[in-house]
């Protein structure tokens, strides 16, 4: 399909591109909630650009696809960000992620204990910590 | 229970050390297979004290807890490794882990394209080059 | 813009999808050259959906972006690839790049002992290797 | 020496687990003190397995080996967890260590500065303001 | 010029050290403003050779060789910095430092997602909300 | 103590810079032996300004102080540079050092070992195979 507007691929307010994003944002609610709303929100007035790929590409073109489903992506994700540290913003959005698409409390935490073989006990500890910030406030969202 | 015999914990030839071992070996041959064992004897010589633990420990104590399964675990392990970056010879043990425990090859490599969103592209491109050796030695063992 | 066709947006080969991806292409073989092209063509077999993305996304919709320029984004690129480690292949990519958008070999020599300060000696040492091997290749192509 | 229980080895409240475990936190609450176990205790309704392995391997199988003394091995630990970087909580704990270990504030400060050599003046500089976080407690424990 | 007192070249008081110390202040006010001062200020109790080697080394000795442009450095310092997470408070110092030596904010925002392409959206996500508080700063210094 | 020169703080040939190198170097050779010499001349044509920091700064400078041992200054460096990974060209001569400078085999095998429980088993197998390699070089050194 050829272009019928002169926007560039760039342009992020492109129709294509609005389209796009539109798309992933409605499979980054299906899976993060209103905690990856929040960082979209957060993004709007210092770098949209970023919000946009983060829906658009991560959710939309990535995470939407049908080789590997959401419980394993978050898998995944967890063994990413645990190794990485220092993102455990992100690591809270995604350990609550993680419950909605169907992993229990017990999964997440045996999956961050099996990462400290792979990436060490300090970050395997902050992601502990990390998670159980998260089951708290599901316990009492007050 | 107490201490039978006056053998301090850290002695990895005790004969406690010797039962966890053994279990660990036992593990790690059926998730591993050659390759992992291939690392214990790569030891042997260097530093027995660490293939024991990498059995005892990573294996015996960790993998073996019913609460995650090992294709779970595997995912955790993809994403880790391919954060770390600079362990591509674990992540060839651990890819061949993932393909015997039943991942597919398509959801490995999915799980790598997932993993770029969060490490970024590099790490995941090394890590699918990775992927690729391991495949390709399955099909041609010669 | 709505779409006239069915396709999902994960779908690679859509039409609107082999667009971006023809137009990440242009982009990356002006910038990158044949080093980057072969990168997409190694994917080919083992994850041309990673192929796409590096295309269609880091190209077509970041890289061209016009709030920072080529030289600009080389010298943001031989910092995070020099401070990574362990992504040696892609900094050669990269270096090679950074030379074809103008930066000199001198400008990217210093940005890496710049970089030394920042991210260790250890990391700049094995850039500046790096960059050795790419200005050794161009000197003598064959 | 046969197993005379039928316990599985991942079972951290096994007789021998116990007992490891026992073993591990006496060793921990030599070298890290009240810090140590109150990781422990925080531990205890998140993932009271990291716990029993922090004090059982990480304490009982190898700090209480004997090829390398304590002041030796805090050594080593500063410059992991300052080149690790996002590990601040983990580096207080053993900067206190390390004091209770017999190294001065000035060898812990000058393993810092030589640190930075080899993982860039940002990690150094966090390690360092942490050090000067723990010196003061220590200071002005209140 | 062979030395004409005694002072060892480690001595951070030496003569040729103080003028060292002197110049290399001088280069880290221009680019860093008080930012930068108060980081050296801060490390005077607790390693005051720490803050010597951040002026004399990264400043005198580096910054201001006159192979790369200060602008040039900024690029390359966000890309080291954003690419190793954990190091926000240098991030914040470096933004500022960029903003003083010409960068625009848009080329800043425009840097850090370039950036999330080599280094993953999560540690680009915490460079872009850290630039934030520097821009609120800048726009309400109270 | 004011120039009598008019060179630049920067300039690495000036005759202060040419004195600080010349000790950097003598501190070098003592510690690293052949192999530390050797990268500084692998730099001579790429990079000869990394060539004298890592003798001036990184040996005359810090090095060289007095408030830490060589000993104790390798045990750091062996964690860091295995924590950091992908720096094994690095580890190689440290482990090189580490023997120079007294610390035994065994020492170093239980450094490494110690490490994996702060940065996980696979940073800590690549530096042991590392340290193989090293000493089998000892022992057979053609």
């Amino acid at each position: 399909m050829t272009r019928t507007t002169n926007t560039a691929q760039y342009d992020i307010n492109s129709p294509e591109n609005l389209a796009r994003r539109k798309h992933g944002l409605s499979v980054l609610s299906q899976i993060d909630g209103h905690q990856g709303e929040a960082v979209i929100e957060a993004l709007a007035d210092i770098n949209p650009a970023m919000g946009h790929h983060v829906a658009a590409f991560s959710f939309g073109d990535i995470y939407d696809r049908p080789g590997l489903d959401p419980r394993s992506r978050q898998l995944v994700t967890i063994g990413v960000l645990t190794a990485l540290g220092g993102c455990e913003p992100q690591l809270k959005v995604h350990i609550g992620a993680a419950l909605n698409v169907g992993l229990t409390r017990e999964e997440i935490t045996e999956a961050i204990l099996h990462a400290a073989v792979y990436c060490g006990f300090p970050r395997a500890l902050n992601a502990t910590f990390t998670a159980r910030e998260v089951f708290a406030t599901r316990d009492d969202p007050a």
